[in-house]
């Protein structure tokens, strides 16, 4: 082992935990939605998609590990690594496959160190069929020892960038974002920045999992996205991030917030195209993409049908990011409040048939090592 | 894979969490004061008692895993893990065994559920040499998977007991304990049922650590105890204890606390004697025993020089456990101010050099599994 080789932590900010009225448990209908849609497409794929034979080793005492990247408190995650575990079970036949029949199952728990991971343990089954174990860190780097890793699952995490893109905070930069929080209705240097530190993201995720995954070993990924062809403000989350950005604009205005600190502020969230997907995806060496699909699940206004709800669900992911950023000057129910009184005006509550929101289901897998590397 | 292979987690409760004014972390400088003289021992035992060979696998990605069982927040965790992966780094010659030359660590950091993993998450170092990962369950029964773990330490942890013996609750038993809380100054037959439960727990410690551990990995435990043929009154600990029960009982007496809950309360721990630790250790089938040593380290009134300090290290162990035995009926801020009152006139605060307290380092070798294991 290299001396100087070490693994840090990010200083990122993770939703809010515990069960209470802001927390992302009691939030996050629309992400357990989706969740339930993922878990139909996980049990139709698993079965075509993984080579059982191939995962498993010459070891007496076979186990085989599942981890999910962004796990939250847990109530989806359980769910997922459940769910696999299950389509395992009933592949498997102990007598023609007798090499199973000592088989373990290694559930790995990761999210940045914030995380609630107390409410997750809590939220574990009392009896579980599986070893489970917390990682905490930025999945943006190596979590896990090389080659250890056979199944893996994120659901609505990707989107998350490691920061927001550098440049659209500097005022010289022709990505400079102003006083918008996100890139929809920014001009095309915003765009390109985001688009191009999505990249870089999604490259340092896929290489560290490739790094930690066994040859043929497989990547569930759930993400949000927008249609091809249809720009990021037509689409919900474009105009709820916007109408956000507003709020912290009008509290400028008024005195509230300082402008330099709304200036300074962008949300670290990208949602790519399937086209844009592809080919970040393609441009990595070490995956092959097994599927690419369109999630079917609730619309985002069939979860959340009132205003209040829907500013509850924003609340419970950025209220941590934006009292980092803020810290006191920034009164959180003010902030919602005003929130909420827009939402109930905006085009997308109103009239939610005429904008669009998008979750892609990709399956990767690992290609073979290379005999040099395995 | 047996379908009723199942994991339960234990209902026990954890140190305190936080870092504030109550804490484990901000009252156990008696336990770092252990766990500093550990570390020493362990740098002195480890290059003797470890075959490093032996521990390699024929895997190009050779990994060492390295437990705490019992890690709380993590101070004392941190430091003995970082100990022993020094240790190992100065062990391995990367020319003469170019098989470690890819070799990763992974640290394992274990307490109950309740335990406040976010602040030992929180008190990991910024760039660490290892991958870390939390795992939630008790240690008296298994949390990893079979033949996966190659060293593992444990300190001030041991002396806790899955639960106090149940027939010290029943009126009708020879060991029931009446309104005492501990078994210093009880009957024959209530120390009797702790030393049998102390058994049946390090058995079932051993035992699950036999199944997760690989043929010729070491445990390092830092024990509690009492000199052998010393009553446990003799012992500040039993003395601090005691004192403990009789400011319940003063409460009861008061109606403060109703008789029943006080008589129904005994505090899970066990403090062996070596000669016991010994036997115990001895009736196990799995590990040998390397080394068991009387530990020197600074002594309890060295660490906590004034009644209010001892107060609040009984404070940080127990009083998750006494709120979850006496619940809303007990104002802790008065059971631990009665405490203090009690302690300044204590024999053991008073006169500590005639009370002995001890602890035990105890180093263990799996032994080499059957062929038929392994």
């Amino acid at each position: 082992m290299e001396d100087d080789r070490t693994i840090s932590i990010s200083e990122s900010v993770a939703m809010n935990g515990g069960n209470g009225p802001y927390s992302y448990a009691q939030n996050s209908s629309y992400q357990k939605g989706i969740a339930v849609a993922a878990m139909v497409m996980i049990k139709e794929a698993l079965p075509t998609t993984l080579d059982l034979n191939h995962l498993s080793s010459s070891s007496p005492n076979p186990v085989i590990r599942i981890a999910d990247f962004g796990c939250s408190t847990g109530l989806t995650s359980v769910q997922a690594i459940e769910t696999i575990i299950q389509c395992l079970l009933d592949l498997i036949n102990p007598i023609e496959q007798p090499q199973f029949r000592a088989l373990e199952f290694q559930a790995i728990f990761n999210d940045l160190p914030t995380n609630d991971f107390s409410m997750l343990f809590a939220n574990l089954p009392e009896k579980w069929r599986y070893y489970a174990m917390a990682v905490p860190g930025t999945f943006h780097g190596r979590l896990l020892p090389t080659a250890s890793l056979h199944l893996a699952f994120s659901s609505c995490a990707l989107h998350w960038l490691s920061q927001a893109p550098p440049q659209t905070l500097d005022k010289s930069s022709c990505a400079w974002n102003g006083d918008r929080i996100c890139y929809a209705s920014s001009p095309a240097g915003v765009v390109g920045a985001y688009s191009a530190q999505f990249e870089r993201d999604m490259e340092a995720f896929l290489s560290a999992r490739a790094e930690e995954m066994v040859s043929e070993g497989l990547i569930f990924m759930v993400m949000s996205g927008e249609p091809d062809l249809v720009h990021e403000s037509q689409t919900t989350i474009g105009s709820e991030l916007e109408l956000l950005g507003s709020c912290l604009v009008d509290m400028a205005k008024t005195g509230i917030l300082s402008n330099a600190k709304v200036e300074s502020f962008n949300l670290p969230l990208y949602f790519p195209s399937e086209k844009e997907l592809k080919q970040v995806i393609g441009r990595n060496r070490f995956f092959d993409i097994e599927r690419i699909q369109t999630l079917s699940h609730p619309k985002m206004h069939a979860a959340f049908s009132t205003p209040d709800s829907r500013s509850l669900c924003l609340r419970a992911a950025f209220e941590g990011l934006l009292l980092h950023h803020f810290g006191d000057e920034l009164i959180i129910d003010d902030l919602f409040h005003r929130y909420s009184l827009k939402v109930a005006k905006s085009p997308f509550f109103l009239k939610p048939e005429s904008h669009e929101t998008i979750t892609f289901f990709v399956v990767l897998k690992r290609k073979m090592y290379e005999e040099n590397m395995q």
